[in-house]
């Protein structure tokens, strides 16, 4: 049984996010290889684990890092190339012609930009849909962040593995890479029923039961996608998926706009999981998900920023703070969707949906050692009456200082310690420059 | 006829937010005094002054300080003090008995701490309401931040000023003290229909035309208020306040979140001017001004914090995002309220509320010289394709690096030069102590 400590993060407060949200004054989590110790009073763990390397920051806080539970991490290559655009548009005449061009080390460059931004927002856990996920998986292994990969797959062509039969064969050579990754978990991912037909959604189902695997797919995101789905199958996106007997407990519904009641029972008593993209769902003028009913029935509920190029960044502290609001003017009730249930959602309730709370979420020992630390010491933070109201209503992903991910140090003092934040500005940089020229019709 | 500049910051985009809105790239403005001598390419103005001091950005972007037109500054001290509460249990049993206990040198405290936050994250110009409004206006006079500053009244008696009567003495003492004062104007504030008498409203109408001034008030910010306001004399706001013959070009009207189509377009036939505050109506559950509407109907709308304890923090530019994106689902539509007229609404469209569309809110030769400076050489700000969104949707108040108030140089390299961080920071964490311990009833 190991008993040293490779390294101990104290600081003014830690947020454990246990069962009982324990906040320990003056704390500190003690960290051996890739797991958590202990976590306590810092007098305490410093004492019992003298060899250990110490980051002490007398104004910070310590707590679980964040989990984005729905992105597209490469599509921080097009943000702000096309805003305010009516969403027919804005796919049609940007975004599918750019994404139609795409190649691995695009995405790859573009994960790697997405990566940097989500660990300096204190993002430590994500769940990606694109193409070429392979790229995505790479960059994020390199990056020591943890994430959960899965390629896109829908009924026509894709710019990576072109027929529907090699996504299949794509999907598969995932999984067998990545078996038993410390960081990296493939997922299979349906883009969204109008996207897939009824025998493509059935055999991804079958996949994933294979492989044990999320089945993360769209759903319901808004008007328009259950207008189509009446008129072809003449049921909602979730009332097909059951028809199909596809909702289970693997399922990550992205988005859940446009539900009822009964639906909202149903995903409950399916015990289908949801990712919540408040930002993108307001930008794309989607609506407002009902999280608050979806909470009250029970269902697991993370919070995702979606992709860059609908909110604009992958900033999980300023989606909290949307998130507790947004429900508050949508129920015409400021008690709702509170600063507690909201940084839950994007912690431990994260780590739920993505059937990982045995493993991250929370700071407890024997789980793996996702923290971060935030800087206290600023005008926007201070005085302090409750870490949780600030984490949720003040602080900003620029506050977060260091990020250890499975035990590595991958931030420290800001600097990013696992990727070159100059190559990987500059590259996207170049990036932007030919795809503005592209966009420009030049 | 100065023709010597004092500075020059240069950076990779001046936005001038001007009529044409030219954004000019490789740009500069340079400074004489408080005053813009010029705006244009860097290289011209360089070399027309060789003798300024020059602040060099090559990743910077330069453009108008932001303006804060509906903020309770002192307020940052109970930042996080109390949330997710309905609205009445919140203010009467926190911050009623906390502003009950409030003394000069509490305000001038608190109004440190959020002048330190605004000047952190762009705001230049800020319009305050709220108690012992000399303090608020000392502490901005002396942090070299331009404010519109006013003392709340209302009918019954102020834990400033006592009865209502040295509330008018107070506040004409506040007028001589600053007229022609360069940085700080006095405005005249009566609270808001429901703690105002008609008598008060009207005699304060007074005052604000012998002085000039503006005429700030809280304005149809829920339906608590307009229930209010109907059951008592049988008109909502908007009415009442037209029935006393109150609207005219120098009114603030801050929220206008309830408010009919006849009501918009009286409110822009006399030129009232609007204060929308959207992250605070949405965290205390009023609803969504119909900011869209009043735009269209030609009202000159800008951009409020409101207070930190409903916000919980007084960043322009998470506040640009949410009204950006709110407006969208409220219309669900995705090309309302887009990042340029958002962008305006934060800069130019606020000075216009603030009646001093001549003085600030673009870069302009003759113009005062407030502007900021923004690093885009960071990962959620790459690549560029539109500084416009990238501002609105992407940046964060700690992207500004440096900041210029009437060409002051007020903060460089996020180091505060007109006031002592430190020490604010400690004051004001010493005061958080002191309020928890009266919170807790101890």
């Amino acid at each position: 049984m190991r008993t040293n400590a490779d390294l101990i993060l104290s600081g003014r407060y830690l947020l454990t996010m246990d069962r009982e949200q324990r906040i320990i004054e003056e704390g500190a989590v003690a960290i051996a290889g890739e797991t958590i110790l202990a976590v306590g009073q810092a007098a305490d763990l410093l004492a019992r684990y003298p060899e250990a390397r110490v980051i002490a920051e007398p104004h910070g806080l310590i707590m679980p890092g964040l989990v984005n539970v729905h992105t597209h991490a490469p599509m921080s290559l097009f943000r702000g190339l096309a805003d305010d655009l009516p969403l027919m548009e804005w796919l049609h005449q940007y975004i599918f012609p750019i994404e139609a061009t795409l190649t691995s080390d695009l995405v790859y460059q573009g994960s790697l930009l997405s990566i940097a931004e989500m660990i300096k927002s204190g993002t430590t856990s994500f769940c990606d849909m694109y193409l070429f996920a392979g790229d995505v998986a790479r960059a994020a292994a390199e990056c020591g962040i943890r994430a959960w990969v899965g390629e896109v797959l829908y009924d026509f062509p894709s710019p990576n593995y072109g027929a529907l039969e090699n996504g299949f064969a794509y999907t598969r050579e995932l999984f067998d890479r990545y078996r038993n990754h410390s960081l990296i978990t493939i997922t299979v991912d349906p883009h969204a029923v109008y996207t897939c037909s009824p025998d493509l959604l059935t055999r991804l189902a079958r996949l994933a039961e294979e492989e044990d695997a999320l089945y993360v797919i769209h759903c319901a995101e808004n008007g328009e996608e259950v207008r189509t789905c009446r008129e072809r199958y003449g049921r909602s996106p979730v009332e097909h998926l059951e028809s199909l007997g596809l909702l289970g407990p693997n399922v990550v519904a992205d988005h859940c706009v446009m539900l009822t009641n009964n639906e909202i029972d149903l995903l409950a008593r399916r015990e289908v999981k949801v990712a919540h993209c408040p930002e993108s769902n307001l930008k794309l003028a989607s609506g407002i998900a009902p999280v608050v009913q979806m909470l009250e029935a029970g269902i697991n509920v993370g919070i995702g920023t979606d992709g860059s190029a609908s909110n604009n960044d992958v900033d999980m502290f300023t989606e909290m703070s949307t998130a507790a609001k947004i429900h508050k003017v949508d129920r015409l009730d400021p008690t709702v969707m509170s600063a507690s249930l909201t940084l839950q959602a994007a912690t431990i309730g994260g780590a739920r949906v993505l059937g990982a709370e045995r493993m991250i979420g929370s700071l407890e020992a024997g789980k793996k050692a996702d923290c971060i630390v935030l800087d206290l010491d600023q005008p926007h933070l201070c005085p302090m009456y409750n870490p949780i109201s600030h984490l949720v209503y003040a602080a900003r992903g620029g506050d977060v200082i260091h990020s250890v991910i499975g035990g590595r140090v991958v931030m420290e003092h800001r600097r990013l310690r696992t990727l070159d934040e100059r190559t990987v500005l500059d590259q996207a940089a170049e990036i932007g420059v030919r795809f503005r020229r592209g966009s420009n019709g030049g």
